[in-house]
């Protein structure tokens, strides 16, 4: 019989305890998969005090992560303090150091330090695992690391955020503005105080920059990663990509072109037959793009302590079956640098909403502009706010003009609108939407 | 440097090449992935003569699948002969029994011969991988038996089968006879001449044996599957499905009850709004519940040359890579028996189609019978082919009766029913549906 692995968890918050919790009650289950029994020995949280419902009885205390990352005994360190800064960085990389695997929750840490500590787990021979990082339980990271190894990626797409996702779902069956259902899933708990990391698609960013080294083979960084946020989008946009055959995701997108991988986060009109445009809610979901088979999407729950813990606990039983997989799929010497995509050089269709200032000639000066860039159309919808008919006062009012484009270039796009603009037919400024076709 | 894992492979067809040519172009990635190199040293096939598109240059032929398999050269045999008998079985089982690790794609050897061939695997220290056999890429072995490996299942349900959901998709969608989709079907080459296999259901039993023994650890046993296929299904009742908010498909389903696994394919009521719901043409799909976290969904293409072979070369890359998981999740011993699920016993809702004789008195007639039974009607709906108008000669018309009963047991849907025609109320045979709820 080969010894228990011996583990040590670093954070005791929703998803720590629920560690604990399943090491204990799935102990048959977890041992007849790995091999070998799996033991907490150790763990450490901000309070000791903090009343848990979990038996820590037999399970050593120790009060800083620094220990417990280098405690002779543990040799499984399961990081969920969270947070791109110490002490995550710095017990994770004394863990590795000292040649032990480490299981962590972490995209932060993994999207800005992700490389120097996969070169820590290659030398010194830990495994660096991290499923729960991206989707919570949704096996993504397994899927592109072993379930797709001989299979080329041309394309990792997904709504990897669940508040983003939630509150475009309540904008497009409601109605509502972006700040109504923000407030909302702020009350419900999904959304932060301070919303910015999810809206502005900063931890969409975290986690695509984690898909895209494991699909693509970049260095992983987040800086990689082009981003756009969702509070621009108004009730107006879902209600026209609902009429046009579309729905409006934030989406995380990378994908291998003629000029590299490009690496994007940004709201994006997926066709509404689409596997990816039927995840409503909180719900996550990633679909991949293999050479020569048709996509493949995992749909599940992007978060919650349950999801987060099962994610967790099957890499830990992956340590104890002695799985020692490259963390980012290839050995760090294979993987490539990668620079932010130049976005005006990127190629797709666009969704433009316009506010027509309603006077002749108009709609004929905005397919001239687009003409000149040589952007053909693929359908135009003008909607006149009262039904068409003049107002009473006789004076123009500005009309939605909504298009949509066949792939052209970014930089044509903006230099027709530009030039739109400058012809002073519109108001305020042109709503522009990517779209992403499957 | 470790050396190459030496690989040969019995069965040339489209998979079978695929496979080479995938281990030929992806090989660094596959090294990088596996940490050594994948080398194809033999194969068999039934003519050597056939012209494939592959280079077997370097590469052995050899004539009788039994020696590949016992072939000292070879590390890791990989049949895709097909076929629950001989050869396949015999070489699988030889090159097991020789300490060789095997791939497979073959759901049938699996479904009837797996717990004797896991054994063999078990008792000699190779691996048994086959994440082709079920979903093709989708990867849904490795996500039972991995990915989820420390949480409790509490449900695995699924469309394993993408004849019959392209068939019921044409159904649905242009409102065809099953014959028509069928001959459709075989014309385009998603059926067999004899469809027998897949559009009765076997084929997704045989699946569903093999997901149900990862998930809840019984012996694997295609004999413990219920079985009922799509033949009877009436484009009326995809209709009526769409009405009430259902959509048919054909779903394997393996679940915990209080008295057992149950194990069961047949057509089935899905809420229109579940992901499973969405899955249309021939695309595959597996919804996992696992304890206390929403539903892990898997989308993806579950045939097709390509699509297997990529799932072939995941379990070769981690063969190379040294994984030697339990085949079925678990250990032989702690694996149980099960037995064909008693369906009179099945607790669910039900729909229920009815041609009632027109004549007064007839649904108060159904309803007190299905009162007697205790059944609850969630929804009834009584539809007057000519829109309610009395016929011209006076005579009374069958009127399809469509009912959807709460949560009941199903023999008292059956004594229900029986009596119900026994009273001669109705004309023919009722077409009665399981519901499954997500």
């Amino acid at each position: 019989m080969v010894a228990p692995l011996k583990v040590g968890i670093a954070g005791l918050g929703t998803v720590g305890a629920e560690v604990v919790r399943l090491i204990e009650t799935q102990a048959r289950v977890l041992a007849g998969r790995s091999g070998r029994g799996i033991r907490v020995v150790a763990v450490t949280a901000r309070s000791k005090a903090k009343k848990r419902s979990i038996d820590l009885r037999g399970v050593e205390w120790v009060k800083d992560p620094m220990v417990l990352a280098t405690h002779p005994e543990v040799d499984c360190f399961v990081e969920l303090m969270g947070g791109a800064g110490d002490p995550a960085l710095s017990a994770v990389e004394a863990a590795l150091n000292g040649g032990k695997s480490v299981v962590t929750a972490n995209k932060a840490l993994l999207a800005k330090h992700g490389l120097k500590l996969a070169k820590a787990a290659e030398k010194h021979g830990g495994a660096l695992n991290f499923e729960a990082a991206v989707g919570a339980a949704i096996p993504v990271i397994k899927t592109l690391r072993e379930g797709l190894a001989g299979t080329g990626i041309n394309r990792v797409y997904g709504i990897l955020n669940g508040t983003c996702n939630y509150i475009l779902t309540r904008m497009e069956q409601e109605g509502l503005s972006f700040a109504e259902c923000l407030k909302d899933a702020q009350r419900l708990g999904y959304a932060e105080a301070n919303p910015s990391f999810d809206v502005d698609g900063h931890d969409t960013a975290q986690k695509l920059a984690i898909l895209a080294s494991l699909a693509f083979g970049t260095k992983v960084a987040q800086s990689a990663v082009y981003v756009e946020g969702i509070s621009s989008i108004a009730p107006e946009d879902l209600r026209a990509a609902d009429d046009l055959g579309y729905r409006l995701k934030l989406l995380g997108v990378a994908v291998r072109t003629a000029k590299g991988i490009e690496q994007r986060v940004h709201p994006t009109m997926v066709p509404k037959s689409s596997s990816i445009a039927q995840v409503m809610g909180v719900t996550n979901a990633v679909t991949i793009d293999g050479e020569g088979i048709p996509p493949i999407t995992l749909v599940g729950p992007g978060a919650g302590g349950a999801a987060t813990a099962s994610a967790v606990v099957a890499d830990i039983a992956d340590v104890a079956r002695g799985i020692r997989a490259n963390p980012f799929g290839r050995p760090i010497s294979h993987l490539r640098d990668t620079k932010k995509a130049p976005m005006e050089r990127h190629e797709g269709g666009y969704y433009i909403r316009l506010l027509a200032r309603d006077f002749p000639g108009t709609a004929a000066r905005i397919a001239t502009r687009l003409a000149e860039q040589k952007i053909s159309i693929e359908s135009i919808v003008q909607r006149h706010p009262n039904g068409g008919a003049a107002p009473a006062d006789g004076k123009a009012v500005p009309v939605p003009v909504i298009l949509i484009t066949y792939a052209t270039h970014e930089d044509a796009v903006r230099r027709a609108l530009a030039a739109v603009q400058k012809d002073k037919v519109i108001s305020g400024r042109p709503q522009v939407i990517r779209i992403e076709k499957n």
